[in-house]
This record gives C-alpha cells, structure tokens and sequence, in this order.
C-alpha cells in the first residue's frame, strides 16, 4: 500500500487540501507530527480526529526516527498517513522516514501531498517569491550562548539585493537544565519568539558583529504573524518601528514603575519576570499571538512590492521614504 | 462581503484545500486565472465545474488589470472567488486586483487561500528549503533574442554555496509577428521548455558569458518535473547526465538518418523541424510531460540532502561521487 506524507498547511484543520483528506480517509492508522501541531489553533488533534472521524496518533520529533519501525509497521497491507504542518518537506524534512520507507523490503510506496507553508505565504507581504534568498531561523539566546551564525545569511542575501524570511525560534518539550540534572521529565511550558525579541536579536546581533548593512532606521521589514489564519496580521516598516509598536506608552510606563515601586517585597528575579510578561503582553497586542516572523526586505525591491507592503505600513510608518532614499525605489 | 484568491495547487482540481472549497462554494462568482490552468490536466475547467457544480469564468492573465472592474462588480453583496494555479502570492502575483479591492470604495476585503507551489513542491528533491537562493525564470530565445540575465542569479546564489530553482518558459497564446502584422488574431499552440532545452541554455549562456561556476561535468541538478502529479518525476544528475538522458541510442539515430536520407524531398526547414518533434519526443520519454523544472546544487549540499537526492539519480549517474569530490559534500 502507500505511505502518505500530507501537508496539513498554515492554519487549521480545513487547510488539509481534498486530495489529502482522500488519503486520510484511506488509511489504517494517521500520525500527525507534533512538534509544529502545538503551533495550530487550540486542541488540534481532537480537532483533527472530528473531521476524519478517526483516531490521530501523536509522534513527537524527536522521536519519529526511533518510532519509524511502528509508523510504517503493516505498510504493506495498509496505508498509512503522516500528517505534518505546513509542507511536509518545505521547512522541517522528514526524508529519513520517507527513505526508510523506500528501502524497506518490499519497498512502501510514498506519496507527498503538498501544501502552502510559510515559504508560499511569504507571497502575502507583497514581496515576490523570486526575489528572497536563503531563510534563516533565530534561535532563542540564553545567558550564555548566543549563536548568530544567522547573521551573516541575511548579509549575505542583502549584499545581493536579496529579501530575507527569519523565522523565529519555538521551544516545546524543552526540560530545564534542573530537572535534567535531577532525571525528572517534565517539559516546560511552550516559548515562542516574538516580533521585537526577533528584532532586537537581530539588532543585538548586528551591533556586536558591526554588521553595517542592518540599521534600525534605513532597514525596512515586514511582520508576518500567524499567516493564513483568521487572527494573520501583517505589519511593515523600518526595524526601528516595528520594536517601538511594542513599547509602553508613557502611562503605561508610569504606571508599571509605580506597580514596581509599590511592591517592596518583590525580588529582582520577580520584577525581572514582571517586565517580560509585560512585554509579551504588548508584543501580543501589537502583533498578535505566535508564529511571528519577518522578512528584512532586500535592495532589489521594486516599486510594485513597495506599493503592496507599504499598505501593511504601521501607524505613522517612513516605508515609503526609507524605500525612496535608503532603497532607491523609486517609480 | 469578500473577494477570495484561492490557490488550487499542484496538479488537480483535488489539490484546493477544504477551506478553498467552501469559499469557492459561497461564491458567487467563480473566476480561473487561465495562464497556468492549462498547464494543468487537460479540461481543467470543466473538471473544476464539475467538481465545483458550478460555472467557472476564463480569466486571461494579460486581461485580469483591464477586467478588474467586472470581476470585482457586485462583491459589496455576493462572494467573488478568483482562482490560481499553486499559491496566488507565490509565483504570478495578482496583487494589482488585490490593491484594487482593496482601494474599492466601501473597500472588499480579502481572503487569501495560500496553497502548494513549486516553491514548496522543491522540498521533494530531498534539498532543504532553508538552502535555496533566489529563483530564476529561463525564457525561450530566438535566432535574435537571447536573454541571459537569470545566469548571474545563479551564479549569485552558487557563489554563496546555495541552490538554485531555475523555472522553464511556458508560452501560451503567443501570436507569430506574420499573424501580428497582417491583424489576425490566433494563437500559436502552447510551448513547454523542457528539461534538455533548458539545460542547453543554461550551459549555452555560461559559455557565452565565460562563467565557470557552471560545469556540464561537475555542476550537479535534479529535474523536477509535474511535481504533485500522478507522473512527478524526479532525476538528480550532472548537467551532462540529464542532458544525455535525451539523446538518441545508436540504433535511433541511424534509423532518423537513414529516413532523412531517404526523403529525398524534404527541404531544411522540413528537416529541421522532423528533427525537433524527436528532440521534444526523446525529451518527454526522458522527463514526461511538462511542467519541467530545474534545481542546481549549490556547494553547501548536506549529506542528508545528497543521500536522498541519489535516490533520484539518473541510471550511471556519478552524483555521490561528484557531491564528494567537487561538492566536498562527506559523511
């Protein structure tokens, strides 16, 4: 029989393109890979399992490569469906589990269902799929390890005109350092990078490798925040913009001070806690709830793209300006 | 109420998502923007009516800006669906319709259904995403008309270890400069760029332009062609390789040479285009029928990429080896 491997696409369950809810339906048993499916809307998998009317099968990533023995157990008589998010070979690949399959004796056929993912929905900030180069992924910074390897990517794309897609880092079933060490398994809550940790990585990044072709005020980019969903919300502007969409407004700055000074018992370790809740909650109210990424727009934009992005232009935006001067777009 | 573009994917009229089709059923209008449709199965339209129960309006590309205005009439009260082949945003852009709803006055909002395209359907070559430079688009050239400024493109991205997806020229409605100055309006039947010929250009234009980062022997690619379609093919091979995989054996070329000889009445012209219909004939043996694309490997090729790339390779093909000693591509 046949090993399906289904795109599942941007958003929720009615994103599954007919053809590949055909072969759901077909198939003995469905796994749906769960490391991107958290990203989904609420319950996903139960979701998944009322629309199919059948039982859907978690198989965590880390895990797959060990599990790949049970997920293609009966292959021969039966198919079986691996549903993943987005495309399932666009960002994460899955080739070992599809090659295994290939190399199984008898051999287990293997259809892709294809489906958008990010790098289709790039198309929606204006900017043409033509004109971005390599896509980089920034990965949380901790205290004592900040990689920025990235950076030289997205130099790299500009140096050539090029657009960037940066997409922001996720951690789930992450472990702390503590419980490890004391053997308890025990997954921390999800984190998810937002908008102006995003940019201000970036700028971080750029600042300590004196990387002058990223500059807060003449760089122009665009959020893309949960693409393809009821809640997508698209904003462009200069680097600098963007991170000030997330600032306090000067009330609401006062009155945190106040909060802060007031509660005399509070550590710093707790008002440090504070702070970043109260700055993801305005990164939420700018942007919107995770996935958020960016795309750094490149030199070689043109006045058609400029139009397109600039009408996603935050309040009071210069995108039009800093295209003119910086970019050199001009009609 | 909404004007919806809706990406219908891949190959089929099975490929729009379960969202698309609900949008497409609320719609009261049902647009098909008809440049790429016909690189689809053959009646398309009428399959998608079929299927959609519902009559589908030919929109021409080079017409969609004139016809604007009557595509979007009536959205302030009914649903308006315009589809596209892949993702609408991916490829061909439609954002001048987009703006123009947009700008409406009340504006139309509008959905946009993201789906699979070429841009996702790479990730089936076994090559990550993440290493992809920009995309080129290779045109047809005349005996007068040679572009040939996608070459630097590629080199631009191999100059920086990244692949690259060079698209093939499709040619529809084209009309011949005799029809076009005697004012009849008919259309020349559709031209596909196969495989062998794009390769040809791309080796042609690097030796016209002296570029060396292109080597039948050394440079390797993968052909990918109607991907998402019951006939995908895929073959990984040096330039050389695929383009050998076209040729005549012996035995053919004496059979076409000895029938050549012996019509005796044939002109050149004749000749040449008898010799043309083998060519196409050996190219779609070769490949199948189009769509054809093209990834050139770029130097950063991971071993995780090379192995499943291989499992493509065309019969003798050197790819392992080539990835080792040119890509310096080792476990």
């Amino acid at each position: 029989m046949v090993l399906y491997v289904i795109g599942l696409g941007l958003a929720d369950e009615n994103d599954i393109t007919l053809k590949g809810f055909e072969a759901v339906k077909s198939s003995e048993r469905i796994y749906l890979e769960s490391y991107t499916s958290i990203l989904m809307v609420p319950g996903f998998k139960e979701r998944l399992e009322k629309l199919y009317q059948k039982q859907v099968i978690l198989a965590h990533r880390e895990t797959v490569e060990l599990e790949a023995e049970s997920i293609l157990e009966g292959a021969a008589t039966s198919n079986i469906a691996f549903l993943v998010v987005g495309d399932p070979l666009s960002a994460t690949t899955h080739t070992d589990l599809i090659l295994r399959a290939k190399h199984s004796s008898p051999p287990i056929p293997v259809k892709i269902i294809h489906n958008a993912s990010i790098m289709t929905a790039i198309g929606s900030s204006g900017l043409a799929g033509y004109n971005f180069g390599q896509t980089v992924s920034v990965p949380f910074w901790s205290d004592d390890w900040k990689p920025d390897s990235w950076l030289e990517r997205i130099g790299e794309n500009l140096n050539i005109g090029l657009h960037t897609l940066a997409l922001s880092d996720i951690k789930v079933r992450e472990q702390s350092a503590e419980d490890m060490s004391r053997g308890i398994l025990r997954y921390q809550d999800p984190r998810y990078m937002l908008i102006p940790q995003l940019i201000s990585q970036i700028l971080s990044a750029a600042n300590s490798q004196k990387a002058d072709y990223l500059d807060p005020n003449r760089t122009l980019a665009i959020a893309l925040c949960r693409m393809g969903s009821e809640q997508e919300r698209i904003v462009s502007g200069t680097l600098q913009e963007l991170l000030d969409m997330a600032n306090p407004s000067q009330e609401e700055a006062q009155a945190e001070e106040a909060e802060d000074d007031a509660d005399e018992l509070a550590s710093e370790a707790d008002l440090d806690k504070r702070r970043a809740a109260r700055a993801e909650a305005r990164a939420k109210r700018a942007f919107g709830e995770p996935l958020h990424s960016l795309v750094i727009v490149g030199k070689r934009l043109h006045p058609l793209e400029r139009d397109y992005a600039a009408s996603y232009a935050c309040p009071g935006s210069k995108f039009i300006q800093v295209a003119q001067d910086v970019y050199g777009c001009k009609e």
